[in-house]
């Protein structure tokens, strides 16, 4: 199987070493599981990746989707990838039984998906989408909608999408203008454009199940009434045979840097292209009550966001590990302080300045997976913890890591697609290697599901100001802990320990600086360098705490100090310290000297 | 004219309010010139860019050459703009009048080629090029190699290469295995394999003339035996007429991510594919002589990496301009105070994210732009400044920020474009718009002519050091005298020049600190951050002159202080000060703790 996906040794050290993703086991809704479960649903993920989703995935970027007014055209290599994982039964693997889910551990599924996304990212959207889809019909649906859409969604025949973008309104969601009207039926009428729909249109299913957020007309203004409608593109009988073809047409597809595979299409509902039942209008059904849709959405807005971190960091993860490879074998040049012409040329390895841009790497793509296999841990523990106070204790932490889990895999992903690019030397410029896809399809991450900035406003707007500011206390109570057992462990870990504790009483004091003049805009202004040092200081927590669990089973383990594994946990957590974190110490200089730079240039000035 | 190129407003200022461009006419060499003509060329440039190069510049993204086995195809746009840049005279804008040039200042000539680059990167390649070629056997051919060879690239008949790397063999020219055998009547027979080579084959032209480094046998080992050499794709006869077919076979195109529409190939030399006057081998004419053909290479060097840093910076450039039209008319969301859903959107640079990004970019463009003029001023001092002493200083601080005008706006002009993407949003990430070309194009700039860790290693491992530390003495003389005039101006100026003037000292006590111990790996392991650090610095400085200029220009000038072009020169230098020189804080402090992280991570622990 393909070593340069993401390393199994690496997720087994997080999942178990650190996690303790076997002590969920002991939870009634996990009983029937144990590791080696867990273990073969990880192997069969990295086995159908490796055999049925990374193979096509240069193919499908050369040769992307189609529209010849009619159809929509994709290689066939993507439908027989979207039916193996759908064969798998791993759409339904952290569903209840009841549904014919496995109840898997969702920090289990995010270890699972993340094979799939290092594979083919493009592809694996086809099913992500879908995933996302049927579990909010799942929380939010009626019974006969889950029996209608949902049981054909796991069964692989239908594919999902989520629609709320419009052309006038991408990340202002209150400015949406489609419209649903109400039937005397109980179903709906809906007509407007949505831009921007990954797989909104395709032929690798028998039907299409969009979600799409709508205004029923006398509702609410603004984001208080926008409700959310079931647009099937066909609409489905009793019987649940595939039936009339409902009002929703393709306008285009939309021509992409990267992520070329999925299909990025401009929909129009209720055009009257199609006239469903002889009548105007895309026939829709409401989910759940109206002007509820927004709160609907946000439900699945938590693991969406993991499952955009999680695939930035799966790009990052395997453009790390070919890059690896590829500095182990390439001879270049000779050491610095013997250079020689008669001698033999060494592996780029050797070179310091390689293994500068290895380490960064190492550290961004480990951390950013350990970001988001925590994150899914506090998703479970969320559900399923055994007492009320540690549910919302776990709550509480993901909702203010949420936009941290976005945004810095986004950012540090592409970073690390760019050292990679950068180990190959002009042969990662190429086509001919894969880095070059790796760095375009990742480009995409800072931009979908919430812009960099819309993660910064929430981040800095919400997540750390509500509740009085609970939601940063946790998170910071839960670093001070680990600074401390860094502190108590003594040598270079106590050092870490201390540069986090005192990072981490810098964020906190920053935070009240910030709010304490009242002023929003001011406060505001310098969202995004809040965010990104708020992103740096978690994840130097990350590595500190992979680091004490590398430390404990090097320590315990005969021979263990030796085990090169650990020893290069060790060191990236070094790297992290020495060169990542201080990048922070600006960053708050600037947050807490209230500077008002970009508030104050007029902008007729540029 | 399309002013999202450049903006000619800022070309102007640098050139005649910044670097007192019109005061080099009292120079002999310039002595036939003015203003006047130096804004006819640089508007004849901004005209044919326009008209000629701009139009197809995604059409040859989207239409990369290929190769039938026999010959290249480009699509015909690329051929009428490469003829008429030829036909402009522009090639020769630099050149003595004995060889039919016009004598105009390099920095002039920069400015101009900017406009080229600026519109189709991959395009002025040919030109680029083929000046590198011919400036290069102007001051190193013989008289009959100019007249035959260079005389038809000024008429554009012929276009030139420059082939130095192998596959064996990038960044390492030591090892190059390429060979000439001299033979009896003077010429040489060469065989190898070139790679990396652009504009290695095309038919855009009657002739293709290759610059080739090469080995002699018998001569010394290393980069001490390597000679340079004209390869012709077709033999010339005594008449200038071509003639028959050399040695040099296209044995591949390689396909990349950006910059699509140069050819860049694989070349093979004397495979026998061809047997010029029924001999093996490719004929090959010695330039100047044997073993200094490095020596020659380098003194073009400094030229090609101006060259570079002028592209990054144009590419930088354009892609500012171009998000900040979109954000000045695309409406999205609300001010932050007043989410009223029943007001009407307001454009999204109204937003301070958005404006981050903007004067981020202007800081980055406008910046590296700078930066190259200087550069290219630089260069005509060294050439024809009265004084020797003169002279000399400015080849030595040209010598000195080499590395960084390659490497600065090679780092920060797609950074730059980053954030032009991320400014369309979902828009900028689709191939509609500009911004995701020059993002892909800009990225090969820190890997071609010398990687950006390459000229790390030149920075603190040669230029720094030589002399004494001559280089770096003159470059902090001429940095602190502009920080004294700065703190003499007083108020926030006043503030810039002393953090100018404190990074500046640190810069120095840490380039010395670095070398105390006299170990080269140690000095040299983290040269990378020293580049970063030094080139922030550098262009700090560059800003503090543009915002001196600016401060100065708005003072006397009738009602100036209003002129929104000079208060946004100050907002951007204000921007650098506060938000980006503060990087090199923990940079300085990482170099100065002799940190050993990436030295010492073995590389089995990765």
């Amino acid at each position: 199987m393909n070593s340069q996906l993401l390393s199994r040794r690496d997720l087994d050290f997080l999942l178990y070493e650190w996690l303790d993703v076997e002590g969920l086991t002991a939870r009634p809704r996990y009983a029937e599981h144990d590791r080696s479960t867990f273990d073969a649903v990880l192997e069969l993920s990295q086995q159908i990746a490796t055999d049925h989703f990374a193979p096509h995935n240069k193919l499908s970027d050369a040769n992307e989707p189609t529209f010849d007014g009619e159809r929509v055209h994709l290689i066939p290599e993507v439908k027989k990838a979207v039916e193996e994982f759908a064969n798998s039964g791993l759409l339904a693997a952290s569903l209840d039984a009841e549904h014919g889910g496995m109840q898997l551990p969702y920090v289990v599924g995010s270890a699972c998906i993340a094979w799939f996304q290092a594979a083919n990212v493009a592809t694996s959207s086809y099913t992500m989408l879908t995933l996302g889809n049927l579990n909010l019909l799942l929380a939010h649906g009626s019974a006969e909608q889950v029996d209608t859409f949902v049981r054909p969604m796991l069964e692989g025949r239908f594919l999902g999408t989520m629609c709320l973008s419009e052309p006038q309104a991408g990340s202002s969601l209150t400015d949406i203008t489609t419209r649903a009207v109400p039937q005397d039926d109980g179903t709906y009428r809906l007509s407007g454009t949505k831009m921007w729909i990954s797989a909104g249109d395709h032929e690798l299913s028998e039907n299409i199940v969009h979600l799409v957020l709508a205004k029923i007309p006398g509702g609410p203004p603004g984001v208080k009434g926008i409700s959310l409608f079931i647009v099937p593109k066909y609409l489905v009988g009793r019987d649940g045979a595939v039936g009339e073809r409902n009002d929703v047409v393709l306008a285009g597809l939309n021509h992409k840097m990267g992520y070329r595979g999925t299909t990025n299409t401009l929909l129009n509902f209720g055009e009257g292209v199609h006239t469903p039942g002889g009548a105007p209008g895309a026939v829709a059904y409401l989910v759940g009550e109206p002007h509820r849709g927004l709160a609907y959405m946000f439900h699945m807005m938590n693991e969406a966001r993991i499952g955009v971190g999680a695939g930035a960091a799966a790009l990052g993860y395997t453009g790390y590990l070919k890059s690896l490879a590829y500095a182990r074998e390439r001879p270049q040049g000779r050491p610095i302080a013997g250079k020689d012409p008669a001698t033999p040329q060494v592996p780029i390895i050797e070179h310091a300045d390689v293994r500068r841009m290895l380490l960064a790497q190492k550290a961004y793509a480990e951390g950013a997976m350990a970001l988001v296999l925590l994150c899914a841990r506090l998703s479970d523990d969320a559900a399923t913890a055994p007492t009320e106070d540690e549910r919302a204790e776990a709550a509480l932490l993901l909702d203010t890591l949420t936009p941290i889990v976005k945004s810095w895999p986004s950012q540090w992903g592409p970073a690390a697609n760019d050292l990679a690019i950068q180990v190959h030397g002009g042969y990662g410029y190429t086509r001919d290697y894969d880095v070059e896809q790796h760095y375009r399809d990742n480009r995409l991450n800072p931009i979908h599901e919430g812009t960099h900035g819309i993660q910064a406003l929430d981040l800095l707007g919400r997540k750390v100001t509500a509740g009085g500011g609970a939601g940063l206390a946790a998170l910071a109570a839960r670093m001070n802990r680990t600074a401390e057992r860094a502190v108590q462990a003594g040598g270079e870990l106590a050092d870490h320990g201390r540069a986090l504790k005192s990072t981490t009483d810098r964020l906190v004091e920053v935070t009240a600086a910030l709010w304490a003049p009242m002023d929003v805009e001011a406060a505001l202004a310098n969202a995004t360098v809040y965010l990104e040092a708020a992103g740096h200081t978690v994840v130097a927590w990350i590595w500190l705490e992979q680091a004490l669990t590398a430390a404990s089973a090097a320590g315990t383990a005969s021979a263990g100090t030796d085990d090169p594994f650990y020893r290069g946990k060790l060191h990236a957590a070094r790297y992290f310290f020495r060169w990542e974190l201080p990048r922070t110490g600006p960053q708050f200089d600037l947050l807490a000297s209230g500077d008002r730079t970009t508030l104050d240039m007029p902008a007729d000035c540029f």
